[in-house]
């Protein structure tokens, strides 16, 4: 089992590093001054492992509320994309078989520890082609090793046409100790009302491994 | 699969009825004034479906990091305990089988449809026989359906024996549409770093229902 969502701290790496979308930790209430410890999370709905609604990018887009009903596992395969520079374009996708229904998982030099902490800004990410290839293979879902998927492209078709084609986005994955391979894909998403985005869990399991450990429990 | 998660809403139901404890989802990025639509989510991290850290009640408790490697998935039980009245107690569980390492869900009148929204501070709860009781067995956690597992009695011993005990207390359950019986739980815990409490999303699933589902993927 691979844990493969980020942690939610207040130095944890944000989009492009802007400190401005930081989340906030606040103990209200602790031993001092009552008889018990509350804390309140103060944080963008996009920041660290999360999924994108279509209203995110697109004005007639739907809500989170969308997903509500979905069953939390896919099928997913995880895509060595460490040598590629810049942005995922279909030519560096087609080298890989991918099928109808999958949930595609980019590993990339993002995953590699002090790379995204030293350039958040200059992070690998999907171009329009790879968006696109990606479409017309009719996946699921995909989801990147940073807290964007596209960067550097004016109107963001990358965001743009997957919400369209109603194609999962989720950003924010670790994804440093992973191997490529064939996994399950757990994704339980906070189930926050009428959000353009919304916070998640995320776990990739090998073949067998769920079955096995609801066999031992 | 019955999703057992509340939906996270300014309206929803809070501890009480406490108007300073709703969550605030501020949109503060939308099509009018940019071009993506963005929220921030403000919240007490015991709000809607959620676990307490021993940190909640215990001063030299362990934050909710103590959780981080857990296997999302237990084995439950759901006890129809809708007939008592005021609070679960000792003599109220002896009637049932229960196992070491189950995580027992309590279904109470709190998930009658008006029940905790006409008196939000009146809900059923589990006394310090019940949760004495159920330390005993040696349960792995123990769930209810209301934003407290505990009122009504000073210094807190529910929480803090079941606390002292590393038993997951998992509170703000939805369980009108689910009968008793036993279960898989999926309980997949949002990743907030060094918290008293941890935002969560609950399913159960029958018995060989997960399997089914891995197997149609």
């Amino acid at each position: 089992m691979y844990d493969i969502s980020m942690t939610i701290a207040k130095d944890m790496l944000v989009y492009k590093g802007k400190d401005e979308i930081r989340p906030r930790l606040e103990v209200y209430r602790d031993f001092k001054t009552g008889d018990a410890h509350e804390t309140k999370l103060e944080m963008n709905v996009h920041t660290g492992t999360h999924i994108d609604a279509p209203l995110h990018m697109l004005e007639d887009g739907q809500t989170g509320n969308l997903f509500f009903d979905e069953k939390p596992f896919y099928k997913a395969k995880l895509l060595d994309l460490t040598d590629v520079k810049k942005s995922i374009s279909a030519s560096d996708l087609q080298k890989f078989k991918i099928n109808k229904n999958d949930f595609i998982i980019l590993k990339t030099i993002n995953s590699k520890p002090g790379f995204l902490e030293e350039t958040p800004a200059e992070f690998i990410y999907l171009d329009q082609s790879g968006a696109e290839y990606l479409i017309e293979q009719q996946i699921k879902g995909v989801g990147i090793d940073t807290n964007g998927i596209e960067r550097n492209q004016s109107e963001h078709p990358t965001h743009k046409n997957l919400l369209k084609n109603k194609i999962i986005i989720l950003e924010g994955l670790r994804l440093n100790q992973v191997p490529a391979d064939s996994y399950f894909l757990l994704l339980s998403l906070l189930k926050i009302a009428n959000s353009d985005g919304l916070p998640a869990r995320a776990y990739l399991f090998a073949a067998g491994e769920i079955e096995s450990i609801l066999a031992q429990l």
